[in-house]
């Protein structure tokens, strides 16, 4: 098991150090953090005289108890005087992370009376006699609201508003940097479904689009299903539609590496919450018929009672021979796993059990369902959410390029067709010619990957050609699934 | 009266126009766009051959009627072929005016996993475990709510949500480019008085303060109260305080060039919505004691019946005489005239019988209440809310170092006291030596502004001196004002 987490930039601290100048002082420092397990990535001197040298060593940590125990074999060294510790990724959130811009300048008179009063009362009016226009004239045409009440932010649970506004910000940074978008963190205190509908469909007029962000199951789907119905503008929640268009992706390229087919595969999902539940709904539009859901209570299946509406629609959909055993019960001769759950639940021995040439997509974060260097002993491709390890399934690459395309094409709603044509582009961005089992899905850094989602999301809205796979479930077998798209 | 509106920058176009290239082409078209009372402010040539000239003529005009005047009346031309016609307002609206820009670079990985997973959730965990830290580690210390129900835009009435739009995009812009302020523009669709409370306190964690702009009195008054009684940020309406305390700067410094004192001066206001109401009581704390409010029912006065309960506070608190006649009755005698209401009440002789080196703030939008022209053959001082007259009393005046030096202080709300030092520091930016009918008030571009009225609202957060004025009305004498606090 990853027990032992790995030092990373997201726990790198820098620390000032004074010590004597001695020929072999700063060779001890890079010594002792080094043999604390941390890794020197800077030194830098900032002050020194005949006898004293002071340096900012900065490092990386593999988490906040590590850094502490890195600091604290220092200062337990001779001669050695740690000054101050600072920590980058808290001061990289010194004073939040977007800002809000001008686009227009206001040097002057005249470009106060066109961007504000008298000029922009024609605006107003504009918009006021043809309210399309407010996508021509606002920043409605490229502004999506980031939406979270709190509950289920990364792995840390029911934080509430303030604490998820980091997050927030971060993905409205993502958004501009990965996909030219403007968004806005609108965090909700309050976790009432009938208010948060309410105040979405409120606030919406200033937005091109809405994504729901790290809402809890199974309220989320009820809140996604309803603003669906009333807004007018695409509603898109990322933990659900986000996550299952990577995954689509990466099990689309990983069953052209080990020559299976979709309608053919028996696959495994842990999880069976925002996430877990898309990922099923949007495989089995995709032609995957053989799924059992793994929740906490066991395998999803029909006689379980006390089950919520999402959960109960699943248990009645998928397990086909209504399995009800453990979970390395279920994976033994299966084709996929996919985890998207909580640490360490199988080992390298249960995966061994799978079929041969089996897909393991363990994304539990930051500790994966299975330890992926065991996984890899036994299945032929491994994938995970962490980005120390090959195949990242990162939502990086869906929600910029989603939103792009539906912004440009001024799309009224976020559709399933939008999320196949979306995996589809994500998956040919690898090559034939670069596809193997430790590249299955592109970096989050390709440059290729936003335009080609963008464009493929554009083409579904002006009715470009549909997904062509004869084997897929046709829309009429998902009927009923009682909320949210897929 | 100002009814032939002069041309301005806010209805600038740009017509293409293609003419005959003989020596006196171009001249004759300058000509014809005077004579039809535009003024040229650019003439740049596209395009020629040895017959043909392409000139793209940009020139303000008075309105968008004027503006097609114009351009008809070179179509009328021999030889002049207009091509396309460019209105310079909407083309610096395409798209908006704002956009969201990150202040973290995200170019590689390790940026990555700072601003975002996996590091990005510790800093969710500090501010979980110390809430006060979201000022510290979020973009609430520097961001503001733009929050408006397009009830009551401009002076256009109530437009809705998407139509306030650019307004609420160019308040933002305005508080980036004077105040350094992150404001976001928060449209409602509702204009239901609990329902903008609940949403305005569900979204509030993010925010270091509200700014309520363009909400129609009197639900201005009760959304205000309400929100400040539950919000432990700074609430302020621009309509009611910014306005008021622009005018007490304005109305401090005019007091100064005529040598008058507040407390003998009298006073008649025509407009008692969220405006009028606001500078009432601001001017009465300040030490004002003789005012009538005018408002479209005529003089507000005890033993009327119907009022709203802001206007009936207003009819029990001012107007000692019970005066209950006309508009130009009322201003007979009177040292100070403040106008917030509606264009052409007024003439040049009503302002003939007011009392000797009176005072005429005229402020309606674009129309002023009297024409200030007409005003300033008999009033010592004139101001209006028009760029084009001397003494503009502008809302930019105020709200941007209101809000700098509120969030600059982590203030908790916004108060009375805080109102009268920031008029003071605008009177005060204008030196003693600087004053006369002319100046009263600083240009909006005076870059000592916004500093000066910031540092005033710290010192007052931080316990500075309290504004000294023997003659002000005790906080007492202004209890039981239903709503607001001023």
């Amino acid at each position: 098991m990853l027990t032992t987490r790995l030092p990373s930039a997201g726990f790198s601290i820098t620390i000032r150090i004074a010590v004597t100048a001695d020929a072999s002082s700063i060779g001890r420092l890079t010594t002792c953090v080094g043999e604390a397990g941390a890794i020197v990535t800077a030194l830098d001197v900032v002050d020194s005289d005949p006898t004293r040298v002071v340096v900012d060593l900065t490092c990386d940590t593999a988490d906040s108890a590590h850094a502490d125990q890195v600091v604290k074999q220092l200062e337990d060294q001779d001669g050695v005087d740690v000054r101050k510790v600072s920590d980058r990724t808290f001061l990289l959130h010194l004073g939040g992370k977007i800002e809000v811009s001008s686009k227009v300048a206001l040097r002057n008179r005249d470009e106060l009376s066109r961007a504000y009063t008298p000029g922009v009362a024609r605006v107003c009016m504009a918009i006021a006699e043809n309210p399309a226009d407010a996508r021509r004239l606002t920043i409605k045409r490229n502004t999506v609201a980031v939406v979270s009440d709190g509950s289920a932010v990364l792995g840390l649970g029911n934080i509430g508003p303030a604490a998820a506004m980091p997050v927030m910000e971060g993905k409205a940074a993502l958004f501009k940097r990965f996909g030219g978008v403007d968004a806005w963190p609108v965090v909700l205190d309050t976790q009432d479904t009938d208010e948060i509908v309410r105040i979405v469909k409120a606030i919406a007029p200033a937005y091109g689009g809405i994504n729901l962000e790290d809402i809890a199951a199974p309220r989320c789907f009820e809140i996604e299903a309803r603003l669906r119905e009333q807004l007018d503008i695409p509603v898109f929640h990322d933990d659900q539609h986000g996550t299952a268009i990577c995954v689509l992706a990466a099990l689309t390229n990983a069953l052209r590496v080990v020559g299976k087919q979709m309608e053919d595969v028996k696959v495994v999902v842990s999880g069976a919450g925002a996430a877990g539940t898309a990922i099923m709904k949007l495989l089995m539009r995709q032609g995957v018929s053989d799924i059992i859901a793994y929740d906490r209570n066991g395998a999803l299946h029909r006689g379980m009672t006390g089950l919520n509406p999402s959960m109960q629609w699943l248990a009645e959909h998928t397990n086909k021979a209504n399995y009800s055993g453990d979970l390395p019960g279920a994976i033994a001769g299966a084709d996929v796993f996919i985890g998207v759950s909580a640490p360490n639940l199988l080992t390298g021995d249960d995966i061994a059990k799978m079929a041969d040439r089996s897909i393991v997509f363990a994304m539990a974060n930051p500790d994966p369902e299975v330890d992926p260097r065991e996984a890899r002993k036994h299945a032929a491709i491994v994938a995970t959410g962490r980005s120390d390890q090959p195949n990242q399934i990162n939502n990086v690459l869906a929600f910029p390029g989603v939103f792009r395309g539906m912004l440009d094409a001024s799309a009224e709603e976020f559709t399933e067709e939008m999320a196949l044509a979306a995996a589809r582009a994500i998956a040919d961005v690898v090559g034939e010619d670069k596809l193997n089992p430790t590249v299955i899905i592109p970096s989050v850094f390709d440059p290729r990957v936003t335009p080609a989602v963008a464009a493929a999301i554009r083409a579904v809205v002006r009715g470009g050609p549909a997904p062509a796979n004869a084997a897929a479930a046709s829309e009429s077998e998902l009927e009923g699934a009682p909320e949210g798209i897929f």
